[in-house]
């Protein structure tokens, strides 16, 4: 998950000065225009790693926009009246009025999430806690609220150099606490119980915005980004209020008819940062074929004991490959297969959903294929399809697709919870290697049939796959469901690192076989 | 909760077949729409108590309607190769296709509830399994499926004359087995959990039906009516579906204005039947005056003490007055308001609510009088009126007062895990002594200013506001907090009333005072 939050994404001093001024003027309209609606109130929460920008970010907000129609509400621990009352009432107490904005610094995520990292509370206590939490959040979204939450993250070193800075500085050096060192030292059970708390209260009327926090810049125009892209997809007209007096109609028209020509601001700037998590990957690692072909027979050979001994324990695994056309998801399937008993395992293949299919709930396909216990299936792309093809084609709303996240998660919790070993794949190449391939595959006549239409036109959008890339691992990459990512240039080094994580994994539940193969490519652990 | 569902309602056997052939004829119109718009699947899930009629009233929705878009689905113990899947794999298996309709007998809610009741289960154990289904249902109703889930209820001795008359049947005598009896001697515990069931996974869009069971003929009428009231509800072209083709337009069109002019066809049968909560209760009681002032003068005396205690041990109360114009809450308020000390106690009159109360969200005005520890509150009407005044006079769309009950469950949830005592009373007059009172009123100048023309308007719609009512006790009388419904037509007998709850309530979490006042009204206690 916050993988996607320690990649150095930066914004130059040069280009924010240009991108600042326009995205301000356009808030302030949208602001304005939300106030005068009075339909919707705004709720911008801000929360995570101390030091991560919360106040700063405030602040500027509080610049950028129009402070009179705004709110900061931050909250010490509770005081003896507060205490003489139930834990929301403060915070139903603060709430802006519809056509106003309230921005939260931690607020109700606070106490549930120390308790948590620091052992005063049992998971089921925390649950239930979060799930309040949802239906505090629900309830004001339902009754049309804009609720976005900003998890403002660094890494544990950005965190302690930034500390560090602070206390350097004699401007600063009182804000830096004990207890902030005492979190710091906590870092790393922080980070997990944070996991949780997201993926638990992330879901697409109630969503997360995870923020890299390391550079000013970037943190600023992310967070103005998100709120303007909110602003404009706001439903107009909807939202009726009893006894408010309804809006002019033709604004409305003119400025729904407006936000759809304008491309997402986020979107935008995440283009122009050209850094995510696929652009990290170093995609020059290669394996020689000699070590390759050695390589492949002792992993093979040992994933066909630990598959044998998964079998016997009635240990189920579930394979999940995504990835560009081309990328050689493919390839890597049957080398993972040469090394099972045909009758123990399932390739599903998924295309276009079947008439029976489209019918029904569009998790309903996978569910349908579940493998038995001790069994073992693979994936040739899979639900993940809702937020990648399907959004970047608008074959999903974006309703749907941003509800998605949440469905995939309790879906996926599901299988884990039963028992199934899952593991996801995205196999990566480069623009520059699909076009190789697909050329490739245009003159060899026995492979002419995969290269269709439909693979130049995905080509067309890759900047969009990217970052839906992008935001699939940083919604659903998690503790318990981690997505290895594979750099796919080079297929042997693929190949590989997909069958060392399949035996690691496997390993890791059924315990080390006879003989333990060598390795080539570093250790494919998971990336956090 | 389920004091709404033994009340003895019954259809004669001239209106069921008067009513029956109609229905029929307007449900199998709305199945063959269904089925061809393709747009939602629709899910009928049975449950309840043993002979209520689960299976018989499956087996006649296959004869109402076509059974060929149907399918039923029973479960037995997960077999060998469901039980080597999540838990949930066999009930997306069996889902319907859009367009056709599924009927679940128990289904995911079996499990669950037997292992609770048979104490295999623990309380957060037991609620995050609640929760799995609430996400079930909310991704298949968020995906456009329409739920509709009966709870078919008997009475404990209304269970008990079931099983033995179906014993006596050589016919149905083997379906009668030890585990019904074992079941039926746990029904307290069965209710309790049942109550927490409902409570839980009830929302506006996963709506409970509590159907009263005792007669085959109330109970058909019921569940034909509620699925075609909700087959009508259903949005027309909103849910389009990627792939499928889009619906003609100008059927919709037609239907909707239909739909709009038919009354909800469940509110016409409660109408007809003419017995719910509030008919069903003795309007008749009275107390004389010399035996009212000797209680009055005890009870108060007993609730000076006990608030006392209250305050000092930091224990806060919430009463809630709801009932019809003229009802006497405000002088059952002042007779509690005598007992107690002025400076710990407020009395909110709740009306119209105020600009800025219309700016947030409906709950929002209640959460600020939220009373210290220690102190008191009165609500002369209060957060009810959701489901009550604004849903009669349509101030709240559907979706808006449907969604409020489980709104207001967790609402009240956090103020009795603060450790407030709630207690709801719904003071009722007869339509006739209203009119006496109206009348009275309007002879007495210093009584004429409480006489609006709002009060006459209500009047009108008196079944609607029965109805209302009855739902209310439905889905928010639970055994935390329980409405008292209070008698009355004799202004003296309802004080006592109020004043003994109070008494009671307190004294079971304040103990005993030092004088017990005797008792004139009978007790005062729950209605279940």
């Amino acid at each position: 998950m916050f993988e996607t939050a320690e990649l150095g994404r930066k914004v130059d001093k040069k280009s924010y000065k240009q991108r600042v001024p326009p995205l301000r003027e356009e808030l302030l309209r949208l602001q304005e225009d939300i106030r005068q609606r009075r339909t919707h109130q705004v709720i911008l929460l801000f929360a995570g790693v101390d030091g991560g920008g919360k106040g700063e970010t405030v602040n500027l907000l509080n610049e950028w926009l129009d402070p009179r129609w705004m709110m900061t509400n931050a909250y010490a621990p509770p005081d003896e009246l507060e205490r003489q009352r139930p834990a929301f009432w403060r915070y139903w107490r603060d709430l802006p009025p519809r056509g106003r904005i309230g921005m939260f610094l931690s607020a109700w995520y606070s106490q549930p999430i120390l308790d948590h990292v620091y052992g005063r509370s049992q998971p089921h206590e925390f649950d239930a806690r979060l799930d309040r939490i949802l239906s505090y959040e629900t309830a004001l979204a339902d009754d049309g609220a804009a609720i976005i939450k900003f998890w403002m993250h660094l890494s544990h070193s950005g965190q302690e150099r930034r500390l560090k800075n602070l206390e350097q500085d004699p401007l600063t050096q009182a804000r830096v606490t004990e207890r902030d060192w005492d979190n710091w030292r906590h870092y790393d059970r922080f980070i997990e119980v944070a996991e949780h708390v997201i993926s638990r209260t992330h879901t697409g009327k109630t969503p997360w915005v995870i923020v890299e926090g390391e550079d000013a810049n970037y943190r600023s125009l992310t967070v103005g980004d998100t709120i303007r892209d909110t602003f404009l997809r706001l439903p107009r007209g909807a939202a009726q209020v009893s006894g408010l007096p309804a809006t002019t109609k033709d604004v409305n028209k003119s400025a729904k008819k407006k936000s759809k020509a304008q491309p997402a601001k986020r979107e935008a700037l995440e283009a122009a940062t050209h850094i995510n998590v696929l652009t990290q990957l170093d995609m020059t690692q290669s394996v020689s074929k000699e070590r390759y072909l050695e390589e492949l027979r002792n992993l093979q050979a040992e994933i066909h004991l630990l598959h044998l001994r998964a079998r016997h324990k009635g240990v189920a695994t579930l394979l999940v490959f995504e990835g560009p056309d081309a990328a050689g998801k493919g390839g890597a399937i049957r080398r993972v297969n040469a090394a099972l008993e045909a009758r123990n395992y399932q390739v599903h293949g998924v295309s276009k959903p079947t008439d029976e299919e489209l019918a029904q709930h569009y998790l309903w396909r996978f569910w349908r294929n579940i493998p038995r216990d001790g069994y073992m299936a693979m994936y040739d792309r899979s639900w993940y399809g809702r937020v990648l093809v399907e959004r970047v084609d608008g074959l999903a709303s974006e309703e749907e697709w941003r509800r998605a996240y949440a469905e995939i998660h309790d879906f996926e919790n599901q299988l884990i919870e039963h028992g199934i070993i899952l593991i996801k794949y995205w196999i990566h190449i480069t623009k520059d290697e699909q076009l190789r391939r697909f050329k490739q595959r245009k003159r060899t006549p026995h492979k002419r049939w995969k290269l269709t239409e439909d693979d130049w036109r995905n080509r067309k959008r890759w900047e969009q796959y990217e970052l839906s890339v992008h935001d699939m691992v940083q919604y659903t990459s998690t503790d318990r469901a981690p997505w290895t990512l594979v750099e796919g240039n080079d297929k042997r080094y693929a190949r590989i690192k997909v069958l060392q994580t399949l035996r690691d994994r496997w390993v890791s539940v059924l315990g080390q076989t006879a003989e333990p193969s060598t390795r080539v490519v570093r250790a494919a652990s998971r990336r956090r």
